[in-house]
């Protein structure tokens, strides 16, 4: 028998739990009925986190609580956790990671916090200048994955590298059929384009561009983040997190003008009748919960946020997306791509 | 009388120019049909200008042609051009803002070069550290300004102040009725985010705040650029170039998605006839040729570089911003602006 694959889940975290997070576990449950392959453990408050797994008639076979009595609060900074967040459902979830109990963590809790406690307990993997946080996006052919989303603010060659090599890892175990090409970010795709620390990055990363790690691409533009010309898009954690969000608020302004125009007259509103199930499918395809959870990578384990205002659905979709990290032998391929870079260093 | 507003065409810029730099003009003639305020000089090949005037009937008492033989290749470079672009028609377009003979350019042409050649022709204006790319964005409540686009993709806390003064200014020539309010494009709200460089800035911001020139709103995340919370949206010309690409290739991955799910099925297709009008209406608020034309602020007269594959609704919609940016006094509230920069510094 292989080892099962275990999520630790703290059950506590984000505006909805543990509701909508329980609730979550459910579907997952749900939809992986036939499957004996992993164990969920649950951290927070016992009493709370079984009457929603009653309510919501969730199977516990797959599961285990671990009962926490408090919780990391929002207004908490990442200066005042380090003091006050021992012993929450958070620490404890990452905590079981460290005590080998779990293979993953997961929590829908306060962003700061959760990056500065995983870094506590789990610390950096030798070989990793910084840790980074990365995201999955929709794009023409399927999804990529784009780093640094915001955990370092300014960044070095060394750090973008880094990045490179981590973000491949993590996007051939997500794929494993499929091979990582990775971009930088920048403002123009000719050589002459951008800074002097993108210019070398990018010579660098040719140097190491090898089919067994990672291909790279050159440069790439914001524009084409969703073209699927590539699948891994390295940047520093402040352009990260101003692409991420602008693509957001871009996207809800269309949908929003698209709705308010289908629902302006009869006619339009007739149309929708007709639209419905293309429109369904279209609506499913962009939905940003199917892209629910970010990973931040470069610690001696994956840690995984979830947006904190996710409903279930959301939540569900970080919990699948915890389990085929693992499945894929994140941690692995990172050391093996980690190896590569350093042998490309010497 | 009051004096002419004289908008000087590099007609022989673009990938479609002259035919549709030419139309262009002829929709904002129409347009404008009873007004006489204007004069459209028009720089380039004066065979193919009036061959293209004939084509598309257009009334030419408001056109003045001046001949040029040559026209800047789109294969020159900044570095190159400075040699090679001398008489070109962008080259005596700008020029003859110089002379004292047009308010303003604009060009379809070359990015690089038109940057170069009119930094050169035209100076910088004192008390300005950094010329900047400034474009116009849709929001919620109408339009929005963002700057910089790219002209500068390393800049100082004086460069930004800069920035949101010449934006400010751009912001109440077109649209005079309205106070602008300035943001600080960052990775959050909270006064703790961000670089030293956006802190110090910001702080600066706060303190040059005022109803006459400019309200400082503090920071605003990329989620918020077409909120409609702020009309001026500073930030260097790297961060803005990424962002502005973002959300182009946003927009497109989901209308691309939009137009492919409603044309997948009979019913669909039959929702599209309902729905015409009002999709129509979605289209037409959000078409990027409405926005086309970004503004180089900073020198001694602006020039507007407007979008180089554009048709003729697009180029019409960049001379009727020139037009506005004339009508609006936008050198004068510059001046203004700049003004109380200076005394806000000393």
């Amino acid at each position: 028998m292989t080892k099962k694959i275990t999520i630790a889940i703290d059950a506590m975290g984000g505006e909805n739990a543990p509701d909508k997070t329980i609730e979550g576990v459910g579907l997952f449950i749900n939809k992986f009925n036939n499957k004996k392959d992993y164990t969920l453990n649950l951290f927070g408050d016992e009493k709370k986190i079984k009457e929603k797994l009653e309510k919501y008639k969730i199977n516990n076979n797959n599961i285990i609580i671990t009962h926490t009595d408090s919780v990391v609060s929002d207004k908490e900074t990442p200066i005042t956790a380090v003091k006050n967040s021992k012993n929450t459902s958070m620490w404890n979830c990452i905590k079981s990671q460290l005590d080998g109990d779990s293979d993953i963590s997961l929590s829908a809790g306060n962003t700061g916090v959760l990056l500065v406690i995983s870094r506590m307990i789990l610390k950096m993997m030798d070989d990793v200048s910084k840790p980074a946080l990365a995201g999955l996006w929709p794009n023409k052919l399927g999804t990529n994955i784009v780093l640094d989303l915001g955990a370092n603010i300014e960044c070095t060659e060394q750090n973008l590298i880094d990045f490179a090599e981590l973000g491949s890892a993590l996007y051939k175990s997500l794929f494993p059929e499929d091979k990582a090409n990775v971009s930088l970010l920048n403002v123009g795709s000719e050589e002459i384009k951008g800074t002097e620390l993108l210019k070398n990055t990018s010579k660098k990363l040719a140097e190491l561009s090898n089919e067994n790690n990672f291909i790279f691409k050159g440069y790439i533009e914001g524009n084409e983040i969703m073209s699927g010309k590539s699948n891994v898009i390295v940047t520093d954690g402040f352009t990260g997190n101003i692409a991420l969000k602008t693509a957001e608020g871009t996207a809800k302004f269309i949908t929003d003008n698209l709705k308010k125009s289908l629902k302006e007259n009869l006619f339009s509103k007739i149309s929708i009748i007709f639209s419905y199930f293309s429109l369904k499918k279209f609506q499913k395809k962009l939905d940003p919960r199917k892209y629910n959870g970010a990973i931040f990578l470069g610690l001696n384990g994956p840690v995984v946020k979830s947006h904190g205002g996710i409903d279930s659905l959301g939540f569900y979709h970080s919990i699948d997306l915890c389990y085929k990290i693992v499945k894929g032998n994140l941690m692995a391929q990172i050391k093996n791509n980690l190896s590569h870079l350093k042998n490309g260093k010497g």
